[in-house]
């Protein structure tokens, strides 16, 4: 078998590729905007452009790397925006990209490659490489959870990406908080994610100063609030800006504990823009709220990280879908 | 290898015992009380009995029936209340049983019978039985949630009991509904159990009668107000029993959709007391509300189906436990 494949990580903005060993070093990375504007079909062959980029980069290396070709490549795997059908390898349907509605994503890059392609959520495949190759490196059974815009998550369960019957398991920003809570953009209220992502702490810090408390943050939309920001406000001891933070970290903290009494995972790994921001001590509001509110036999000895791969997260769990998608692993 | 095994369901009024073949069938089934007064070594020996009499009755069947004897017991597996811990065998504590602590039940039904012995949390062995031989057969990913005075649960995962990292996996009862709901025996608030378990349900009918709402219920004490009493005002169409019990179903509904957000199971097994009372209408209650609650792809095609397999769920998941655990499955 080839020793290489090659991890997509398909975003809004940006399409990331690499040509990654079984070790999970990459060999080379390529990045090119995704330019969503124009449509699913460009976009396709843009990802087309990458995965050849991706090779040609990595066989053109020093004297010692011996070169690497499209023979070398074993399969592609790609991370993308949702909700997708992983088994049929169809985007369904995504608020980040313009216009896709049931794009046959898999079979375009597999016609174009003639390579096997294996997909799934971008945050899922992210927690894949997490375990794999960063935080989680070793442990068999843990939860990951991304704070953004929204909030997405991931489940490892025995080493493998939990899928479940759907094939969407790990909706953890779905997880209910407050059955009564404010609207989520999925229509329910009280998630996770309508409740401690980005956007609901910038909604919070916004209403805070329209009714003219007294905080560093002039911005009265929430759009305008950046995480820098916030992340000065929190450094300056503004106590709009950090009780609206220690609210949603603590609520972050109620979501894992209530996840964990399901799961039971060993780790907790923990990422995204606003929390790689945060020092220890406001990581630390997540992890003891988490270990306050769950059963203590279930929350014992449960290691609580950073994501550490950042942005590479995506291209390196691309990069185990594709193998585990050869052996039927996955 | 002998083709049975002994199941035993150990529970705070009596202890059920089952010679068990590999397709699920009891040669026999024996009854004892608990008598937890005496304290936990009475108790032991007590299910040292019955697993000795539960053989012996096997064992004078009708003539067509061939006589089975302790060889041809394999193993041994017990559904225990919790918490404990099914890897070393020990029940850490349990409310049921009134001085239980760190009890080693394992070994001490080992050294007295000779056979290996597996033990796990009653109700998870429960939804393990549904899942071999009842309302789950043949479904792989599953969970399972039972009503009682608290709420109990299971999580089948790939045709496995999903213990996690911690072997506490599956506590279903402790899925957040309101984080600043109602406080929880575990401790924490507005958890699942709090909100919508039996006792719950008592509580606010209680409250609404003390309030002078017009109600065939009479009690004011929730301990005194029967399941009977429940399903009768529920056919009288009595306005304060049916909006509280709706309310905790529709809560129940938004546990079950929470939790698939994680797991994503293909069938949603519900029973306890009160849930088999119900008629099919108030079943459509939790249905609904767990797919109202839900991300559509999550939900779509999930069954809900009723427990069936009664009080001898525990027996049957207990033998499952036992089978598993021999061959190292579990």
């Amino acid at each position: 078998m080839p020793d290489y494949v090659v991890g997509i990580d398909l975003g809004g903005t940006k399409i990331m590729g690499a040509v990654v060993d079984a070790k999970g070093k990459m060999v080379s990375r390529v990045m090119k905007l995704t330019q969503a504007e124009r449509g699913p079909v460009p976009v396709l062959d843009r990802i087309v452009d990458v995965i050849k980029e991706a090779v040609s980069a990595s066989a053109g290396g020093p004297a010692d790397r011996k070169r690497i070709g499209m023979d070398n490549i074993a399969a592609i795997g790609i991370g993308s925006p949702g909700p997708l059908d992983p088994d049929k390898g169809i985007v369904v349907f995504t608020p980040n990209l313009p216009g896709w509605r049931d794009i046959h994503v898999v079979e375009y890059v597999e016609k174009a490659t003639g390579k096997k392609v294996f997909m799934d959520n971008d945050v899922k495949v992210g927690v894949l490489g997490e375990q794999a190759f960063g935080a989680g490196r070793g442990v068999r059974t843990l939860i990951g959870l991304f704070v953004g815009t929204g909030i997405g998550g991931g489940v490892i369960i025995r080493g493998k990406l939990h899928r479940g019957f759907s094939k969407q398991a790990g909706e953890l920003g779905h997880t209910v908080i407050d059955y009564k809570g404010p609207k989520c953009g999925c229509g329910q209220s009280g998630c996770l994610e309508a409740m401690a992502s980005r956007q609901a702490m910038c909604r919070k810090i916004a209403e805070q100063v329209k009714a003219g408390k007294e905080t560093v943050i002039r911005e009265t939309d929430p759009m305008q609030i950046t995480t820098r920001m916030m992340v000065d406000a929190l450094r300056k001891k503004d106590k709009v800006v950090t009780d609206v933070m220690t609210d949603a970290l603590e609520i972050l903290g109620i979501g894992i504990a209530s996840i964990s009494h399901v799961v039971s995972p060993e780790m907790v790994i923990i990422g995204g823009g606003i929390v790689d921001a945060l020092d220890d001590e406001m990581m630390d509001v997540i992890v003891n709220s988490a270990k306050k509110r769950a059963l203590p036999l279930v929350m014992d000895n449960v290691k609580f990280v950073r994501a550490s791969l950042g942005e590479d997260a995506g291209v390196l769990g691309a990069s185990v879908l594709a193998r585990q998608g050869l052996t039927g692993e996955r």
